[in-house]
């Protein structure tokens, strides 16, 4: 990882930090204390860190883009924690800990994660360092947009009523589009809107995201079945097992590397318009050839 | 039930209709339903009422406020529907008809309240007709903060921890403030904010908010024990027999009647600085002497 990401990184961790640093009442200590134990507990910090890099490249201030990063992963964050819920995906683990329902028990996981899809839009509405008010209404629009039943969790509605069902290559593009996808579409349309982006430049962040989400998740498939679980931090093997429908089990994994091979050259090529698109190319080259 | 009451009531559930109307792709068909479902299943539709009254007498055009109405409501239906989960109230029954999670299972109700949650902001920010976007802004962040762990959350997480235990009046009032004064809070905001509310009409507002959120929790709880089951389609008797802290539990009903009479009269007492406050005098009347 280079020194830009790093940079990016801790600039978000520090303010996610900041942002759940509230005391409370007593009896909120535990939802603050599981919103904080989910929301810092690592993880490659893509979504913000496009966020805040697409605003950069439009030209804008970084600094504007904060808030709306913050409350992406936020979002990105409850959405794992009521996907590993027992009526969900029923996951004991997440990145090598206990799930949020495991420690703080199923109550207290379903209001934290809807604590924090609250104070997402929060942050996002309210602690804009000055941007314009028409800018910040039209990032929260795009950000409820991406992750809603049209976005994101229609998704997960759809992974859900078809868990059983043969899917096609098409519905199963849908369905990766949606889960996957919308939320690193939300980050390029955030960022250009913030940095005042035109639409030339909110059409090529678009493709980017749109080759790089992609990518990004058949890569995740290929590393179920090839990845190392010591790096991982997950058992391999889980995608096969449970019989869940896959780029992989469809293509077979040379085909796959192939496709995400063209995909992340077709996210390079679609960002050459930015005078400096060279930290989002090796952002798609490190996401594929990831181990982890 | 007034005429003016009538009038706002068809409004508020006319557009929650249409909101709820996209079809979505195959697979979300289940989600969108579960999401028509609890928001169009009835209700006293207080808190969208609230909003459109406080921008009217503010003097603003309540379509401007209507988006904000059917977002409130959306929130106070997706909290509801997670307050009846297995791991929450567990409640099979709501109104008289199955709980979401009775209806559709509880992976769809966990993401249909998502999904509600999600799109109230949506709606919030993007469909304002025209609304200053400043007071757009103003808006999100007043409902995200009444509505998140600092608000209507936050007491439902104190509401979890303390199942147990003995609560103080102090503790007690303080877990009501939050669990139901918050959204009635957050309805008098938007609509001051939205009408152009100066900040003497806010602090008016905000008083018969929180005189009108207590006395209705407290004639909740009078109801409880006094009501009737089949006008309430709900069994009473129930706080009793769960051993749930409530205010006739800790003075008895009569010096709940007595509180509840006083709350009434301040809240009236409150709204006498704007220059048509009487359909606001009969709500909080009808919500005191109302028998379900």
């Amino acid at each position: 990882m280079n020194k830009q990401m790093q940079d990016y990184i801790e600039r978000i961790e520090q303010a996610l930090d900041t942002y759940l640093s509230h005391e409370g009442y007593e009896g909120q200590h535990a939802i603050i204390e599981a919103m904080r134990y989910s929301t810092l507990a690592g993880g490659k910090r893509l979504r913000p860190v496009l966020t805040l890099e697409f605003c950069r490249v439009c030209g804008g201030d970084i600094e504007q883009a904060l808030p709306f990063a913050c409350a992406l992963e936020m979002i990105h964050t409850y959405s794992l924690i009521h996907d590993d819920l027992p009526c969900m995906d029923n996951d004991d683990l997440r990145r090598g800990q206990p799930t949020s329902h495991k420690k703080f028990g199923e109550g207290i996981a379903v209001l934290a994660g809807d604590a924090l899809l609250t104070y997402a839009f929060e942050i996002a509405a309210c602690d804009n360092g000055g941007l314009d008010p028409r800018r910040v209404v039209q990032a929260v629009t795009a950000l409820a947009q991406e992750a809603g039943y049209c976005g994101m969790i229609g998704g997960q509605a759809i992974d859900i009523s078809s868990e059983h069902e043969m899917l096609s290559y098409e519905q199963l593009k849908e369905l990766q589009n949606l889960k996957t996808g919308a939320l690193i579409r939300a980050a390029a349309r955030m960022g250009c809107i913030v940095g005042g982006g035109d639409r030339e430049q909110m059409r090529a962040a678009l493709i980017y995201a749109d080759r790089v989400g992609l990518a990004f998740q058949i890569q995740d498939d290929i590393l179920d079945i090839e990845g190392n679980a010591d790096t991982l931090k997950k058992s391999v093997g889980s995608d096969a097992r449970s019989g869940k429908a896959t780029f992989p089990a469809m293509f077979g994994v040379q085909a796959c590397k192939k496709m995400v091979r063209e995909l992340t050259d077709e996210a390079k090529l679609g960002v050459s318009i930015f005078p400096d698109a060279k930290f989002l190319r090796q952002l798609a080259e490190y996401l594929v050839t990831r181990e982890a």
